[in-house]
């Protein structure tokens, strides 16, 4: 039975504890790393799970966001709830100090989110200036699609003519100080979403404007009325969603749109016989090159003895590899200390964000080389190789020369590497969706989506996203969620680390479906498929999106659905969840989705708690305002309960305007 | 006698206590606020000094810089030596914790300050487009000076023309990609100093790009190498001097040139015949226009019962207004509430940064309206005017009107001002400065400065700077300092609340200087003085620069000083203090005095105690690459005596150099 109206945003969070147990320091439910625990036992390394059982109990003040230190008198603490002890030496209350915390991790995301798009951007624009000899525009199509949508003309243009047009946009877009909208987000939100950014007051103008803007609205004695500082972040939330949307789209140009392919994941894929390097960190202009000049040196690595050079991918760069490459998924954030401690992993080159600082002490119990190649991520004791567009195959020749000559030294006593390792189906970028479903209906492609939903075939589609984050225990969260999702017939797609834990856990394979879906959602799935016979393969249970910044791929998702539908995105049974975020990047992504309308849980809480005012305004006035909503819940299943619900009302309420609409023979948006 | 080796680099603090005594509540020595205190005994009302105490004891963790909440799996202790418990869960030592969250807070003073001058660039660009009827060129000799310095062409142009290319360049220096460096920062360098930076890396290309890769690069799993973060912190000061730069010398363009001017400061100048307006932020955008429509409205404000209106300076607002225009200095930034509590204040008019949000708590209790007017800092409760340069007139009546109204209100039963009231004089910038020596050798005007110091007669320059920070009491730090320095003969400018310290004690006014100045500080200050006849005043004790923003003003000295020596700023017996730093700003001010090479005290430990490497590096190393180095030290005396022996020994070397020099007939530098 539907509901008259949607609670989820105004229900409280369960009593589930919130506190990692240090009697359980088992914190993972990933088999691959549940079996190389058991190997490593009696060896005394030190790994994440036994630093974050370590750090318990954590500080309640820095939980719920009630710790100041935006300026050096602090750090001042809300510790009473009234009198001098309930505000900051400057009189900042709980309200300030949750906010100000709270929208400066969003800061810290847009900023990570867009220094990858700019280097995507660089690399870019080295290549139309003639620089970048190694790369080269891989998909003429993505780029002409782009151009038309921000506007620039296509007409008898040469591809890197057009190329330099989008590049000098999306370098506007950072440094923009006229009062226009960031052109890479006008771009492709719907009209609704478009005038509701302009009517609060919340369209950034320059990603790195709105950064700084933020930072500067944050600093003491500034602003400290929670709800304008609020806007602020979900500004510079926005500012994110476009550096996403500019390092996903560009990222495309230049190495190819994601198309469905098969691979495998779990530690298992790492080749005792062969030279193996994991690629990890972010930005496909790295590792794409190390691929390649993989790819070439296989005589050099069976010079050494090795059968050839097996790169593998970690985090967020195997899923950028994952999608384009078909490249195996060694494992994801939480557990990639593990990849080293098989004893067979001869290099980890990394670039930018989500690699644990730990992977160099790790590296030193083992003979694998631990490679720097950014200027702005550097470890002591690691190798640094300045990676540079400009020299691109040569710098990743050097990177795999580098394992090559580690291979030498491992330690045969020291190999154990899990059997554990799962096929899968992914490369499921927009245009691949879109492709898949117009075999359906080749005029309105997303028609096929929503009528299913329409016609309660499937209840809605979830964007499953977000990182790993020990207070939970590691891809729990993830992989019970999406269960009870897709066993009520929810089309699930899903990005980063989530899609890691699918991955691993043989649950993003065509063979789950059987096991894990629901009939609407089975049924579905078996009328793409017999509509797509070219697929070399069965479809997934849960679709491969791509990496953190590739949830932009969800918001175009969600954004052709609202205009198929005839309605904004508030209406669309589309919901979102990170049930393990931990980053910044995390924060910004998940406060975009509200904005954009999406109903959103987070199963690993922000520090919010301090403050009863924010908490609302996060959980039930972003609602009223924006029509979307944080669910905050740490018990996955009640969380993918409140998801479902929200669903199932807004499924509901399409329905009743749909019979409405018929009625007066009118489109659904005029009968709303 | 003078040492063979400067040591103040490697000489450990003190073991003065750190830690505030909550026995002891009396946390100023301002003798208007200490009025201020004795007149609100018994009266319950909540101010700073009670929320300082009800802090104790603060956070150790915090204060020494070893939480990380970067991101949300923490926050994240160091709690041990070594072990699991000696690093964040995902592996992060102390030295990466201290270091990402000490460049972070560089970052938010860099932002800060870049809104600021982002705001002023804004108003200027206005101007040009026709937009900005109540603002205009107030120096047309600072525009083209400024505009020569940048490389634009005067000859020949309109004014509004010549401003339209410097603005152009200022919005560019904000969203610049392309590998070139800062214009403003550059514009001012020694070849030395830009040499430097290019050598390490840290010369910046964009202030917001600067900010935001600085974020990037701090991120969770990104850059866990201290030194290269520290660095990425260092590109972030010198943008954050940039920003001041372009603040300071628009402002000097938009309303006018500082030049020597008598007034007065503290509590007492609070009339209770009149309606009283504090101007209390930062940016003379605001203030310059409010005091303009004060000045048309005293008819008004006769019409209900006082005799004018009397506008008031707080904090940094108040440097601005009182160099430029001769505004009374109400109080500085720890002691604002105190203006409220005279119950004889009718509005407060409010930009951005250093506003304790407790001003409108304090309010409440009084009749005093508190008044925002920027779309970044808002407070619940308090009336919001936007203002905007398009309507700049018209709004600042608007504000006007509002405390006429108030006045009104006023409780004669609640009033109590204090006496404390000190005439001085201010308005010192270069330029002033400047003409005051070239009074003495037209040709070479800063020589006076040089040669008094190779003479003996000076010790050198010394830039006082920064915040007030409860952690001590209240300008006791500032004043301490001050006393020691003009005892021994240092020539001494200040900025901020340091000389808003000076300002209330009546340490800035000429009859300080028979009281505190050295035998050589007064014989040089009355040679000034002789060689000035037209000034209708003597010379004060301390020179008062500016606001915050104008610690440019101190670069830009040391810049002048070092080419007149023919050295590098490493050289020259300049250095800094900061006895009461609070702001993020003053962090990056700090930083960047550092990276130009100036010995910097501070007397307010940052958190950068918790890492010995972060505190060597801060202290030491950094000597070592730029040639200053900060001097933690909470003792003042201690503090001025290291300040002295720095300044003494780079004389002492100076007069080495000058006499090989003189032997051999080369100039300084090369005998070098």
């Amino acid at each position: 039975m539907p509901r008259y109206r949607d609670l989820t945003h105004t229900a409280r969070p369960s009593d589930a504890p919130r506190v990692v147990d240090p009697k359980n320091p088992v914190r993972t439910t990933d088999p691959g790393t549940l079996q190389m625990l058991k190997m490593l036992e009696g060896r005394n390394i030190e790994t994440v799970f036994d630093r974050v059982v370590a750090q318990q109990p954590q500080c309640t003040f820095g939980y719920k966001g009630v710790c100041c230190r935006i300026c050096i008198a602090g750090p001042c603490r809300v510790k009473k709830e009234d009198g001098p002890g309930s505000r900051g030496i400057c009189g900042a209350s709980a309200y300030t100090i949750v906010s100000r915390n709270l929208v400066r991790l969003i800061a810290g995301g847009a900023a990570s989110h867009s220094e990858h798009a700019r280097h995507v951007l660089h690399t870019a624009h080295a290549l139309v200036e003639g620089h970048a000899p190694d790369y080269e525009i891989k998909s003429a199509d993505k780029l002409h699609n782009l151009a038309q949508k921000l506007g620039i003309s296509t007409l008898d243009r040469e591809d890197k003519e057009i190329l330099k047009d989008v590049v000098e946009l999306g370098y506007a877009d950072f440094g923009r100080y006229q009062d226009r909208p960031l052109a890479f987000l006008d771009s492709f939100m719907t009209q609704g979403r478009r005038n509701k950014f302009q009517h609060t007051n919340v369209m950034p103008k320059a990603i790195d404007g709105t950064v700084t803007e933020l930072l500067a609205q944050t600093a003491m004695g500034v602003d400290n009325d929670p709800v304008n500082i609020i806007f602020g972040g979900i500004k510079t939330a926005l500012a994110d969603l476009a550096g996403e949307y500019v390092g996903t789209t560009l990222s495309d140009v230049l190495f190819g749109v994601p198309e469905p392919i098969v691979s495998e994941a779990n530690l298992g894929v790492i080749d005792p016989k062969m030279v193996n390097i994991a690629v990890h960190g972010h930005n496909p202009v790295l590792s794409e090159m190390v691929v390649a000049a993989a790819r070439k040196m296989k005589a050099e690595a069976q010079k050494v003895g090795a059968e050839g050079v097996n790169v593998v991918g970690i985090c967020c760069t195997g899923n950028e590899l994952l999608m384009r490459e078909g490249v195996y998924l060694a494992t994801s954030s939480a557990s990639q200390e593990m990849a080293i401690m098989t004893g067979a992993l001869d290099a980890m080159i990394v670039d930018i964000q989500c690699i644990y600082p730990s992977v160099q002490t790790a590296a030193e119990c083992f003979h694998t080389k631990i490679v720097t190649t950014e200027g702005i991520m550097k470890t002591p004791g690691a190798q640094h190789v300045a990676f540079k567009p400009e020299t691109a195959m040569e710098d990743a020749q050097k990177l795999i020369s580098i394992a090559i000559e580690a291979y030498k030294q491992r330690d045969p006593n020291k190999i154990s590497i899990p059997s554990e390792r799962h096929k899968l189906v992914a490369g499921f970028s927009m245009e691949a969706l879109t492709d898949i479903f117009a075999k359906i209906c080749p005029e309105r492609p997303i028609s096929v989506l929503t009528d299913a939903i329409l016609s309660g075939q499937l209840k809605g589609v979830a964007l499953m996203a977000g990182c790993n984050n020990l207070k939970r225990t590691q891809d729990e969260g993830h992989v019970t969620v999406l269960k009870e999702l897709v066993k009520n017939d929810v089309f699930v797609i899903a990005t980063g680390c989530s899609a890691g834990a699918y991955a691993k856990f043989g649950l993003m394979s065509p063979l789950a479906v059987e096991a894990y879906a629901g009939e609407g959602l089975k049924s579905f799935l078996k009328t793409l498929e017999d509509a797509n016979p070219q697929l070399s393969t069965g479809l997934p249970l849960v679709f491969h999106v791509g990496s953190c910044v590739d949830n932009s791929r969800g918001a175009d998702l969600a954004v052709a659905m609202a205009n198929e539908l005839g309605v904004d995105i508030p209406k669309v049974p589309f919901v979102a969840s990170a049930p393990e975020a931990m980053h910044e990047k995390a924060v910004a992504i998940g406060t975009w989705c509200v904005s954009l309308g999406l109903p959103t849980h987070v199963g690993s809480l922000p520090p919010v708690e301090g403050s009863d005012l924010i908490y609302g305004v996060t959980t039930q006035i972003a609602h009223d305002v924006f029509g979307g909503n944080f669910i905050f819940e740490v018990d996955p299943l009640i969380g993918a309960q409140k998801l479902l619900d929200a669903l199932e009302y807004r499924t509901w309420k399409l329905n009743i305007h749909k019979k409405t609409a018929e009625k007066n023979e009118t489109p659904i948006a005029q009968g709303w």
